[in-house]
């Protein structure tokens, strides 16, 4: 049994979207069971429902909130109390197995790593989402804003708990891990990026991942390998110019085929064709980034999803929870750094506790 | 007139695509006049062309020659040899206003910095290219892969040449500058991209710039400032992103259409639509980045470019040079330099020579 703890008033437009989707979730989903967390008149419509529980919160954080704020006045917040479900009590067990909220990405990274904190051996959590490629698959990508300025061992962290999330929710045993460069050649890029390629290859050697070397932008596209590491400033960078060049591209098509009445004609006889197309591109279908690195399962959806986008992130936190991704992460981290010899104080050899 | 150099034996195709690009240039700038460089029986077929001047160089840079190779040992390379015919002579006038090569990237900015050398107040050449934006206009974007580890000045400096270029290339007296980052405020970002930004702000205070303030990935397509300014390993990663969504949603369509009889009639239908579509963003109409800070003025076009596309490449050049591109970086570099307190030796006062 798996249970979600979910906030409900976060993103654009809070239950309004998130209560429709744990509905078709827990329909979906018949052993599965929600938390849901939120002011008492917002949560009213799913009084009574089955396999649920209904949490109060009396603040929101709101989508343009600054993290202090969040952080340190909003401390009855539906996204804290939600985080707080995942947190281990005096039993050693979390009310929820993974928490999920579309708040603003900011604040849920500050809040979940105050409530969580960090796993031992992971100097800074990352954000993970995942994007569709030619392969008809999907290519997972992180960090994606989390952390600007990276050390290589915060890419090599990255690079495993990567690993370990495709491997817990796609169900690869070895996933290959490209890492963002801008050529293909290891002596390419920044002295972080080629220092970052040392920690990889090494881990390789030892054993502790997959590595497939340098890939550039398109890869993550191409599907070159399962899993691309890189800062967070790169990959905010690409996942918004992703977005751009999508959002154009969609507006001229719209344009072109309203332009006159011949092109709607034409549109009306190609339209199961490109609703086919616009499905299988939906970036609703990929919602839901994995924070990862943190001692719970937090689940990021896109602030402005709507029900079915949600519902996805669901899904996501979902198949994470079931096939123990925390303790996947926690594994791999303390095999490699306990193994490698180049890292610094975060690998001290000793224990490493999963929890404080 | 304008004079332009060719190296005709560069990219993919070599002279099979340069000769019928210059050719078509040619016949569309019938004041324009061309130094066509390359292997004497390469270009046999050039011979007797009006306005044209062959060029012979007895060596070519392949597209996967390293730096060293094209620096050290083919000292006689076509690519070589195009640069240096923008290079001034005793005399101080140069031989051509600009030169064009579909060359190996790394190799054309290497030779180009060896032959030319950096203008005055510039520490590291840029590679500038523009994408089509959402409003039926273009971005220009850099850098885009020569410098991969950037100071905030570096930055600076990108966003006067950028200036430069669209103020000459497009006609605008002041066009728009956007510092590519995480999110909008100033807050935001690595102290890199902090101290750039109050660099650029600084500069605009001035009056040397028009600094709109931070942009993110998805505004090199909404079209928000006429410039985005990146260090080279961003841009490279964004361009290289955008390429490979670009690539993936034409193969995604053009399965979609001709996955079955009823999709292939609905694509004869729409055939007129999706090739104005097609057009519209075709990459080829955007071929042709400037190497901007040297003192002489190197186009790049894609190595993979086709005639139609090495023929924009041209134009590009063409424009640039007609419109006095390479005085216009100079200038705005001088002024803005010598007015800024807080730019570093590169700036120090007294006269900036053009040329060495």
């Amino acid at each position: 049994m798996v249970r979600l703890a979910v906030d409900c008033m976060g993103g654009d437009h809070g239950p309004s979207v998130t209560l429709p989707a744990c509905q078709a979730f827990l329909e979906a989903h018949p052993h599965a069971e929600l938390i849901l967390v939120g002011r008492a008149e917002a949560l009213a419509p799913a009084r009574g429902w089955p396999r649920c529980t209904l949490v109060e919160a009396s603040e929101v954080v709101e989508m343009d909130d600054p993290v202090e704020v969040a952080l340190r006045r909003k401390k009855d917040s539906s996204m804290r109390v939600a985080i707080s479900q995942v947190k281990p009590g005096e039993g050693g067990q979390a009310a929820a197995d993974a928490c999920v909220s579309a708040g603003n990405t900011g604040a849920l990274m500050a809040v979940s790593r105050y409530v969580l904190k960090t796993l031992q051996g992971i100097d800074r959590p990352a954000i993970a989402t995942v994007m569709p490629n030619q392969k008809d698959g999907y290519t997972t990508v992180l960090d994606l804003g989390a952390n600007v300025d990276c050390e290589p061992e915060h890419l090599l962290q990255f690079a495993l708990m990567g690993s370990a999330l495709v491997s817990a929710v796609e169900g690869k045993a070895q996933p290959s891990v490209g890492l963002l460069n801008i050529g293909e050649e290891a002596i390419k890029g920044s002295e972080t990026i080629k220092k970052a390629g040392e920690l990889l290859r090494s881990a390789a050697n030892d054993g502790h991942l997959n590595f497939y070397g340098n890939v550039e932008g398109n890869d993550i596209f191409t599907g070159r390998t399962d899993i691309v590491v890189c800062d967070g400033f790169v990959g905010n960078v690409a996942l918004k110019t992703a977005e751009g060049l999508a959002s154009m591209l969609s507006s001229f098509i719209k344009q072109e085929f309203t332009r006159n009445i011949f092109t709607k004609l034409a549109a009306i006889v190609a339209l199961p064709v490109l609703n086919h197309f616009k499905k299988r591109v939906d970036h609703r279908r990929y919602n839901g980034a994995a924070l990862l690195g943190l001692r719970g399962l937090v689940f990021k959806s896109h602030g402005s999803a709507d029900a079915f986008a949600f519902e996805q992130a669901l899904n996501r936190a979902y198949d994470a929870a079931r096939n123990r991704l925390l303790d996947r992460v926690h594994d791999r981290i303390v095999e490699t750094l306990q193994a490698l010899p180049s890292t610094d104080e975060a690998a001290a050899p000793g224990p490493v506790a999963k929890t404080a």
